[in-house]
């Protein structure tokens, strides 16, 4: 092999011994992955079961899906999208692969958020692309200023900003998105924004980059707000001039994706009340989590503005978020992500909750947890 | 963008010619597509309705089904793989881009053989790998020779074999599958083989790359012989030292592959009396075919010994074989990819038949191009 290591999601060892218990026959609850424990609505679920007996599922791009995509930007954001632009993609990564690819050369510099989510910086490594990490601690709400765009020396070819992002839950309002983003146009910096959270908040309104920027790319999913993670599909809104050859890239390196989950997915885009009700789950979950961990000594974190996690610092009771991890699921079958899996600096003595699981499974492991951490 | 320009799949233009046609109620025959137009087996089917109903289908990797094609290499070629070397990928392409990233640099030298499968060369280039064409012409049956790969000069870092190959069926026996790789073997280069059209030939056997090497990298899919290419999955075997590495990142380019065609896939590996009974009507296809455009003149093609292409030289009809196959869709309904997609040189007087359709859809597709073709 003659490509660089790259690092793995340290949440997957936790994922491989909750799967060893569940096969045991132990109990296990799964707060360690960015997934809902609930599968996809009803209605979503429903199409499938009808495109399995009529669709032959070939190799297909479902012209109603990019066009009711392109709806959703002008329904939500009062945004004219050409579905043109709009690229369907094997989930939000293959898009961000596929974006790597077109948007960069080896050796670029991408600028990304410490905390943020591994795959982003593992996967610029994978592509031979540095990451240049922006550290946003708590003192700054985990989001970036535009100082911090400025003082980048030299600027980089891109950066990559999420909102609601991911592991704090952080986002970015419509005034610090357009400054962040004037800071990006005046450098000639390329801005790629995730927004696979939107949809998934308590309370502040969803900015779009695209809202701001015309020229930002999009990354968007059906993973999280519409619970359909191992569905596996995603979509990105790309600049004009750019959705042709972009295109070109994603059939060649991936073909299309999924043609049941297309058909799912124009159903869950539909199904507004099921997915506000499970958003609404989410929320009492994060104020259940957020009381009963203060009632555990674990206090230090922010109430996060959307996703469904819980980023805190736990360095009272440990310094090695791994092991404290590890230990979580083998000794109380409660699955976290450990720290440094979103900030290799930093990580160690914080850990993600994920709470897009039941009510009764925030509530027992908080029982679990009470049980287990010194007083 | 300051990526390289990436060639589009040509075939791709008729598909949407194909599809327009479809939805104007008019008659379309898709033979440009590599793909079954049955779908999936009948158990493979049953099986996915089952897992809507009763799996919340998350990111997952199913331990058995790692372990079933283990078992498929011990079954069909008396090999012993361990299931940790079995990578599933979301098809057989995620594969490919994951494998070029983890063996290979920027600028590294890849061999392929032309006429070849368009998409190896251009997502190489989407990576900045440097594709290094070896002419393999229907005087050598479509087959690279040993002394080809010693001809290279510098050797490059890696080959991709394909056997049976697209778009020409051609397959690599095991006394020139043993001669090729110890060639590569002899002068360090990495070996990709692509086996996606095992279990889909009309009488020689099949000989896996992991017979004569065990190092070799196989590339494998659900997509042929399964007949589920709308369902992006496929697998890797890789060398055991790489195997957690190469895991690594497809875990971080693209998480996991759909869960539900895992769980499909699954049936469908015992499917096999169904998968044979289309295998079998591919046979009589072929025959029909070879038969069928022999009697209107096509004669200059070599019986494939495998998939379901036919690569036929209609150089006597044409210099330009997309304006050939745009005028076959439009003029007629019949797909047909154009030679460009798999030999940028020689290509503009080959067309490639697709012929995994119905026995109907093969006569139909015959009468129309009797009526249509010039005497």
């Amino acid at each position: 092999m003659r490509g660089p290591q790259v690092t793995p999601f340290h949440a997957g060892a936790i994922a491989r011994r909750g799967a060893a218990r569940l096969r045991a026959g132990l109990p296990f609850i799964p707060m360690h992955f960015g997934q809902p424990s609930a599968g996809a609505p009803a209605a979503a679920i429903a199409a499938a079961h009808r495109a399995l007996d009529r669709d032959a599922l070939g190799y297909d791009e479902l012209v109603e899906l990019r066009e009711r995509i392109a709806a959703y930007y002008a329904d939500t954001h009062g945004l004219a999208i050409a579905p043109e632009r709009v690229l369907l993609t094997a989930g939000a990564s293959a898009g961000l692969v596929a974006a790597y690819a077109a948007m960069f050369r080896p050796g670029d510099r991408v600028a990304l958020l410490r905390p943020g989510y591994p795959a982003y910086r593992n996967t610029l490594c994978a592509m031979r692309l540095e990451p240049v990490e922006i550290r946003c601690g708590a003192e700054q709400h985990y989001r970036p200023t535009p100082a911090q765009i400025e003082a980048l020396d030299p600027a980089p070819e891109g950066i990559l900003l999420a909102s609601p992002a991911n592991p704090t839950g952080a986002m970015l309002d419509a005034p610090l998105l357009t400054a962040l983003l004037a800071s990006c146009r005046a450098r000639r910096i390329r801005v790629i924004s995730d927004e696979i959270y939107h949809g998934v908040g308590y309370g502040a309104p969803f900015v779009s980059a695209l809202e701001i920027d015309p020229d930002a790319v999009v990354i968007n999913s059906f993973s999280k707000l519409y619970r359909m993670p191992g569905w596996r599909l995603g979509w990105m809104i790309v600049p004009p001039a750019w959705a042709e050859q972009i295109h070109v890239y994603l059939t060649n390196m991936f073909l299309t994706p999924s043609t049941l989950a297309q058909h799912a997915a124009l159903a869950a885009m539909d199904a507004r009340e099921d997915l506000e009700h499970w958003v609404a789950i989410y929320g009492r979950n994060r104020a259940r989590l957020i009381d009963g961990l203060a009632a555990l000594g674990i206090t230090r974190l922010l109430p996060p503005d959307g996703a469904f996690y819980l980023y805190a610092d736990v360095g009272h009771l440990t310094q090695d978020s791994m092991q404290f991890c590890l230990r979580a699921v083998d000794e109380i079958g409660v699955g976290l992500a450990p720290g440094i899996d979103f900030d290799p600096d930093e990580g160690h003595r914080f850990v993600r909750f994920s709470f897009a699981v039941t009510p009764a499974e925030i509530d027992r492991a908080l029982e679990l947890l009470a049980g287990w951490l010194p007083r």
